[in-house]
């Protein structure tokens, strides 16, 4: 038995790559479109995990997607959180809950998903304007 | 960058461990208890595939978990779909979507949470009860 990916759906698909790939740096392995089904599925990973995948599906008849309680987030350990941040915040992302620790973040992908981003190894040392910054929101 | 886990939430941990663990075949790999945040968090993966978890988040004081449109499923590959879809609904989980392809099933955790079970390469030859069996609910 093998983990395959998380499946999360879209409403934009150009809207979502821009976040996942663009801002967030996964990379896009392989998409699959259905014009019977009228929907495409793209697979995304972490470059050089591709093992463990996330596949957007957009349906091109568009509904609007609220998230329910069950589902939690998705997690990433990732090199520097401190530059993520900074990169994500450039790019107009808001930190819902910003890396104050120097060790955990929070952000929202365009449909409401949460994901979190785990410092690797041992936390960074508290450093502004991280440390004095507020939590927005919910995620 | 690297996946770590998808986090979902659990309303009863005993059951929800008796479903992803002793139904599904996943593997309890470590657990932390906050007696402060009165929450418990379980990390569970496919035997050999530690680097891909599901991590249950078990809130002490009970909140009802419902799902949401965003998130879809957690997906596995699985050795042979028909011996895994017999041996829950042996244990009494329903097949909503029964592999009467030979290829893909769904089934739903007690929260709710979609799981898609995909036979490994090749889609198997279709088989009864399987191939004759109606779709259940939704998932």
């Amino acid at each position: 038995m093998k983990y395959l990916h998380t499946m999360v759906r879209v409403t934009d698909l150009d809207e979502s790559l821009d976040f996942y790939c663009n801002k967030l740096g996964l990379v896009e392995l392989r998409r699959h479109e259905s014009s019977g089904g009228r929907f495409t599925l793209v697979y995304l990973a972490a470059p050089g995990d591709e093992d463990a995948q996330v596949e957007l599906t957009w349906n091109w008849d568009p509904e609007e997607y609220t998230g329910g309680r069950n589902f939690g987030h998705l997690a990433y350990a990732v090199d520097d959180i401190y530059a993520l941040c900074q990169q994500l915040q450039d790019a107009g992302v808001v930190i819902n809950r910003p890396p104050r620790d120097g060790h955990m973040a929070f952000v929202l992908s365009p449909d409401g998903i949460s994901i979190e981003l785990l410092q690797k190894g041992d936390s960074l040392p508290a450093q502004e304007p991280w440390a004095s910054m507020e939590s927005v929101g919910s995620w």
